[in-house]
């Protein structure tokens, strides 16, 4: 069933759709009066509606749909600037189906591009409209927010955090197999994480000890070396795995 | 470090590189003599070698490398034909990252492409060649296969396997949670793992029923719902997460 966010905090026993949620579901979609659709509010409650009219469009609100789709914990997903524009995109569109709550892009020592104004809230702003549009594909119930910071450190800051990690391919080297398993279980729901991962170069030494110094926790993803898009789908896809499908 | 996967049964003191090989090395790495890089024999081995020569291009061998890349079990990821291009490219290449040993993509009732011959053998030798290049990028010491097959039927025919499970995401709507973590936690090392997933509109309940009367089980993957490409680029790393990062 087709989802929507609007912006309403609560919803009134009708809702009247914003533009373009109904030039798309009645343009594109092609939905008629009686349809059912599934709506979100900004209180990210979701709701079971049914179409009453098109022209505007608006829908009368049934009942609440009480399914939880969130994790537990929230995620922050914190990625070293890529090369490419497909792989930010890549990472947001799949880094929202699997659960992430925010997801940051911040500069760091390898990255080869940097992202500076206008340019950078234009990549943003479509970077969001990516992330907006997976939340509605896999039902959830929170648009992840899509940021850019100056640096690693600016993410621990502006984002405070129960427990941080950052992904280190080093970490399987040393026959280091199981941390990720050891910090991801003993997280207990409403705790905040937030993941680190290089960009296409990886983090530096440097970068990895000082990340060290301030509590982050060095975790190897298994024994093959993931791209640097790939790594956080990987992480992501381990959070669920522990903390949603834990009998 | 880059890798190389070379046909020898098992190396001689020097390999002459293919022609393909010696061109990526010399030309487009602009490798000198002198330059480390691992080659994989056909046996699944790899070894470190030094560049003695450019033209041909040959490598000493120094000796064999052996820390542990593959998955101590081997996953079939068998797949609903998609519909667009971009989808078998996108699980192909990620699926090799994330160590799958085969995969094969089959026709179900809701796949809306088919793939007939002769586009399909094309089809098939393009995602191989992607296969075999994130094999050497994720530093595997395995290519895994891609195939092709008229129904699920036949993969369940053609490649045996110990356990098969398929991904439905009615199994999350119905309660069901832990039915995955079960199957994966009682995999032993050496077994053989088969994994079905459906095209964009999902397998149909038919299809499902059938497959559940074949011995496959059905397993959700969390209460999101994931696109069809996201879906197996999950399942990979739950069995990496159970089976290689557990303690």
């Amino acid at each position: 069933m087709q989802r929507y966010f609007v912006t309403n905090q609560q919803p009134a026993d009708t809702v009247e759709l914003p533009a373009d949620i109904s030039h798309h579901l009645v343009d594109v979609m092609r939905a008629k009066v009686g349809a059912k659709i599934e709506i979100v509010c900004a209180d990210h409650q979701a709701y079971l509606a049914t179409v009453i009219s098109l022209q505007p469009a608006m829908v009368r609100v049934d009942q609440p749909l009480n399914k939880s789709v969130e994790m537990p914990v929230t995620v922050t997903i914190a990625c070293g600037l890529p090369k490419t524009k497909e792989k930010p995109q890549l990472i947001v569109q799949k880094g929202t189906e699997l659960g992430a709550t925010r997801i940051v892009f911040f500069d760091c020592q390898r990255s080869i591009s940097h992202w500076t104004s206008p340019r950078r809230e234009k990549k943003l702003a479509r970077l969001q409209k990516i992330a907006n549009g997976a939340a509605e594909q896999s039902h959830r119930t929170v648009q992840p927010r899509v940021v850019y910071r100056d640096s690693w450190q600016d993410v621990l800051t502006d984002f405070p955090t129960d427990t941080a990690v950052v992904a280190w391919e080093e970490s399987a080297k040393q026959g280091e197999v199981s941390r990720l398993q050891a910090t991801l279980g003993k997280l207990k729901a409403g705790e905040r994480l937030t993941a680190f991962f290089g960009p296409e170069g990886g983090l530096t030494s440097a970068e990895i000890n000082a990340m060290n110094d301030q509590g982050v926790v060095s975790v190897g993803l298994g024994p093959r070396i993931l791209r640097t898009e790939t790594a956080p789908l990987y992480f992501l896809s381990a959070v669920s795995y522990q903390t949603e499908l834990n009998g």
